[in-house]
């Protein structure tokens, strides 16, 4: 897979398409349990887009160890989280898998199979240690690729002296500790620093926009790099959009219709109160798809990355629901927070 | 919208994105006749791509005759057919408002609006007369936003001399003498010619490779162009990708998820029968999607244009699944055909 052409906070770029090869744990076991409990004629696998080109060969191994006559279909929706669960495919198969992605909520129908990694953390938290942590008090996040490694991370700062807080958040997440690009619930705690455990900066940058106030240290066992998350970019980005939909007339206000990023009542009360406000209904919220509605400006109630992350990559500003009550004047400019989605579906 | 980067038979060219602007009847009294019939909360708005942009319009002319808590929403789904409905808008909408196509399905809960056009069609007809049309036989098709026109052209053919012949094709198709994209069995007639009238060279282009025995004259009233099909560009690429593909090992074969583009028991005939073929279901067929996919070649089962019009720009050979029993030997190379779609859903 091209890498080169994806901006930083790429969603297709969240650490899980490797600079190194690792071996997953996909957990065929469990698969061909479900299959022979259900006696299965079809299975679906999703992958997320980094996981994507592993399919196949997942694939060609279940196939091996599965009954003949099970048909294997793998998802080519594009796929960005446990929110965005290919609910074609698990309707129309016997068992559904998604890997990945830790459960946004349980249902005896999907398999979830969270693929935690083998990367060592400790070498990058006793970086983060010696080069960035200050003081007594540190939050500690990571995603749910980590998870495995929570507590070996917790005792390893506690043991260094540190003070170490953690949150479960709430119902969006799986785990103590665990981030969402979307959902940074777990870092509501008392420490003025966020120690973030993972690949890539698409969480933390997110974490950081969520969280201004606290200096947010990303320790990176998979590329083994060490940074502070600078939010400034995306920041001036949102300013810029929200000026420039100051001037706008009509809204183009999106209501996502992937299972776990809609959010209607958000997209319902805009359109209720402003007779320029148009509400269209998508499931991939892209450019392309986009530049067909001739709006001066558009509000994306569904995923808040696509907005702060591809936002500059529409024709036209592409605002979080908070961000058009700013434009509109409803808000004060210095209200502006990071757009965070709770709750599952 | 812009246009300039599409290619000839770029699906979303079909002749509906005009030049000039025309006037449409949306037929919004049946509209507001089914909103106080089924006393509707929801209405659903479906555009084509090349009218996508009139959309926030048509829903203001709504909103102003329909009661106010009746909430209007726009799809941001590609549309490409009326294969292509907005199921999940549909499920959702006590009214679902499907603009531009013909119903390829009568349903109580789908309004088609079929948009025809009030464009004089006589003149570009003459046209084909003075230059083009030879003998005395002559096929008649057109698209269903010319369908209201038919009789008049039949009429205007038969004054001038011709045996005029047409058919109603199958039940994918409403109208006698009506081509979709995928479906030319209204052409399965005995003539030489065929007088294709109508916007654009997507839909000719397609019946020209489906009859290649047939001269298939272009009478565009839209653009005032008289062209005759020239489908050499195209065969030669459908050559080329079967060539190509005669090396590959692994096949990924799609599955379109589409409420009208499914083709299941071709998809599954070629997986059950490979063990390097790779079951993959979506909706849209990109190239984007399909690059995550490390595979040799596709076999597309879904839209057939997708894999005539778009296949160069995939990153590895797109084959329709005859071109697939070509490429693995099963079809001697001088069989390929044009890849028609038939039934419904």
């Amino acid at each position: 897979m091209s890498q080169e052409s994806y901006s930083e906070g790429d969603l297709r770029n969240t650490g899980m398409s490797l600079k190194h090869d690792r071996e997953w744990d996909y957990e065929l076991d469990r698969i061909v349990d479900a299959v022979e409990e259900r006696d299965a004629d079809k299975v679906g696998l999703q992958f997320p887009e980094g996981l994507k080109r592993r399919g196949p060969r997942v694939a060609d191994d279940l196939r091996e160890i599965l009954p003949e006559d099970v048909t294997v279909c793998i998802s080519g929706q594009p796929c960005y989280g446990a929110c965005d669960l290919d609910t074609y495919l698990m309707r129309r198969t016997d068992v559904f898998v998604h890997f990945g992605h830790s459960p946004m909520k349980e249902s005896d129908k999907i398999i979830y199979v969270p693929l935690f990694s083998n990367v060592e953390v400790l070498p990058s938290v006793d970086r983060a240690i010696d080069e960035e942590l200050e003081g007594e008090d540190v939050g500690l996040v990571t995603t749910a690729q980590h998870m495995n490694r929570f507590e070996e991370m917790r005792e390893h700062l506690e043991d260094a002296g540190y003070t170490v807080h953690t949150r479960k958040g709430d119902d969006r997440l799986t785990h103590e500790g665990q981030v969402l690009g979307c959902n940074y619930a777990s870092a509501d705690i008392d420490a003025d620093q966020i120690l973030y455990v993972g690949g890539g900066k698409f969480h933390p940058l997110g974490l950081a926009m969520e969280h201004p106030d606290k200096k947010v240290v990303i320790a990176d066992p998979v590329n083994n790099v060490l940074t502070v998350a600078d939010t400034e970019k995306f920041m001036k980005q949102r300013y810029a959009s929200v000026h420039k939909a100051m001037d706008a007339e009509k809204f183009g206000v999106i209501f996502c219709t992937k299972i776990g990023q809609g959010r209607w009542d958000q997209a319902e009360e805009i359109v209720d109160n402003n007779d320029n406000a148009y509400l269209i209904t998508m499931d991939e919220v892209t450019p392309d798809r986009l530049r067909n509605f001739d709006m001066d400006a558009f509000v994306n109630t569904g995923c808040p990355r696509i907005t702060t992350d591809d936002g500059p990559q529409f024709h036209k500003p592409m605002l979080t629901p908070q961000e058009y009550r700013i434009a509109i004047g409803e808000e004060p400019l210095d209200a502006l927070e990071f757009d965070t989605f709770h709750g599952t579906w």
